[in-house]
């Protein structure tokens, strides 16, 4: 299934659900953030800064994990283990598009000269739970 | 700060919030499971089964990570870094107070002959967000 989104994937996706991701630490434990979420087909699109530690861990080791978990329904949630991609290509767009799904708005808060970086997360395995 | 909970942690922990465990899986990349939590003091306390993956995890990589994340409230959210221990003392109780405090009622789904184990987290570093 290396790279297909499941169907209750694709609709968390589609949701205002905030995921949290995990990447690898230059030493090697996990560190997760909290992020918007959107979808391209089958690719999960989030947004960071460059330079930023995520965006660090991700130009260092791809590998990533995505969790999205509702507390309203916590026995039922789905983990994405999968690869990222980084590019700076639609990076305005997509905090702009992000910012509009999750507040309405278009996203004011970067600083000026801040790089916005799309990160892009194939996934290479889903597990569902509950 | 290492090894101390700073206040909002740990009624964090004394609520009844699903946390996510990031553990390092057999290659390196990030594992993320949903679990109980509750505290013992400065220390977090998750319980799991010997021989679950996270356990294996845990046994051959202490470092782990633990979101708190409330989609009610998703820009204030607090990560620990810290360093577990799994111990079988105290295994079984543990899960009976988890399921108490989540369900209100003893834990009654493991299957005869399952080992609790108990994760015993010390953070060495707590991110609070928001």
């Amino acid at each position: 299934m290396a790279g297909r989104l499941p169907e209750p994937v694709r609709a968390l996706a589609d949701a205002r659900i905030h995921v949290v991701l995990a990447t690898v630490h230059p030493d090697g434990s996990p560190r997760m953030t909290v992020l918007w979420v959107d979808r391209d087909e089958d690719e999960l699109l989030l947004s960071t800064v460059r330079g930023r530690a995520k965006e660090r861990d991700i130009a260092r080791d791809p590998r990533v994990g995505l969790m999205f978990l509702d507390q309203e329904n916590p026995y039922s949630y789905v983990e994405v283990r999968g690869t990222a991609t980084l590019t700076e290509q639609g990076g305005r767009e997509l905090i702009d598009r992000l910012s509009l799904k999750y507040t309405g708005d278009i996203y004011r808060w970067d600083d000026p000269g801040e790089v916005r970086v799309v990160i892009r997360v194939v996934a290479d395995r889903v597990l569902t739970v509950g």
